[in-house]
């Protein structure tokens, strides 16, 4: 058998998420029943004309984009990997696309072998949001303080138990995670939040934004970050950013 | 009455152009009767209570983006302008913003006094479009020869009869245009082509992308695009590159 590592690029606004189960979402409205993977399983079950099930690095909520999601598979198939990639280019949605294929020891494995993981959450901070990046941004119209933002973000740097920024409704046991990166952006009427950790808990990456956002908003200072962390609670937190402002960039591995 | 100036963005793709009556086209499928036009008025109506005509700087065919559309209206309100944009931006769908409101002279029309106006194409040249793009992008798979493509883009420069350019179903009297650019960028799959003119035939930046595109694929040598403007026949000139490529990026006024 043969490990297939693909990259995909997916919007992720006409799709439940990466995988069908993921459904558990609370602030989302749920546009839609179809997962990433079971749309791309199907490809793979009418480009190879067998059942093959894919693995992902992890699962991206209903509504969140991927730039780079990594993904693999095995399969006995001897087709080229160049002309698998178009032929499953060809058969998927317009809003899925496998942008890199390629065989790897079978060894690797999408979410075992990540080592980290790095979002972009994109926040439009203007009376309005641009047609053309409406679809990939969270709008806020209040001015927000980037200084503050910034200040704030050192406190999540390192380890730390991040209970406090997991989903109220869906709590893992293990809830320490390294932020290895945290940095804001600011170009025209952008913020760009990029955060790079071993791993993220379930929206947590959606509620570091939130939390940031309300720093800037002035409702929250940098130092209540290190507070929040303190409490493990989710009810001081700031709330969970939409999806759509949210992207998954980058799949780290041991290389 | 004062006369007031509007700068929109619009995503283009689920709007039959500009103007209502523009449905004569050949090469799209009409997904939409609703105009920008129209959509603009109706909210227009619903925020000034009053029947309001908007002149646009031009028509944009169905399916064309804008980043910076022009148009006008006159009214007798005395809402603050920052106010009226809030409130237009809060009725208006999300694929149609007001960028920028201003009050200018009476003098001032959005069509009669633009002196020129910048268009984009873009081509994806790649064997698969990114989700993030394909609504801006048309994807040509096969290899394109950029610095042909450049060379060709002389012979359009200046003023020509355009003839050869416009569409097929729709001539118009005086054929004469000027234009004043005519760059090719590209970064990474992305091919761009701006293109300035002082006015443009209907169909006529789509017709010059589609027949650069086929300079790009060596159908065509760029000596002919001299040869083609000669003929003053649409039929020597390449197919019409799909609206969702193009966006009207700026309209020019004598200041």
């Amino acid at each position: 058998m043969r490990n297939i590592k693909i990259v995909l690029e997916y919007e992720g606004t006409n799709y439940c998420g990466w995988q069908t189960q993921n459904r558990r979402s609370s602030c989302d409205v749920r546009r839609s029943t179809r997962s990433v993977q079971e749309t791309l399983e199907k490809a793979l079950l009418q480009i190879l004309q067998k059942k093959t099930k894919v693995i992902g690095s992890g699962r991206t909520d209903s509504g969140v984009h991927a730039e780079a999601q990594v993904a693999s598979f095995l399969t006995d198939t001897q087709m080229d990997l160049k002309q698998l990639s178009r032929a499953l280019n060809g058969v998927l949605p317009k809003d899925i696309k496998i942008a890199r294929i390629q065989e790897v020891s079978n060894k690797f494995h999408a979410r075992f072998s990540a080592k980290s993981k790095l979002y972009r959450y994109t926040v439009v901070n203007n009376q309005y949001a641009s047609p053309f990046i409406r679809q990939y941004a969270h709008l806020v119209k209040q001015p927000l303080d980037v200084k503050r933002m910034r200040q704030a973000a050192k406190y999540f740097l390192g380890r730390h138990d991040f209970r406090s920024f997991q989903a109220a409704d869906k709590k893992q046991r293990h809830s320490v995670r390294k932020i290895l990166l945290l940095d804001i952006k600011k170009r025209a009427d952008l913020i760009q939040l990029y955060i790079e950790a071993d791993g993220f808990l379930y929206k947590m990456a959606r509620n570091i934004a939130g939390t940031l956002i309300e720093v800037g908003r002035g409702r929250l200072l940098p130092p209540d970050i290190a507070k929040i962390l303190k409490t493990k609670d989710r009810k001081y937190a700031g709330p969970c950013a939409p999806a759509r402002g949210l992207c998954l960039m980058r799949v780290k591995y041991k290389s």
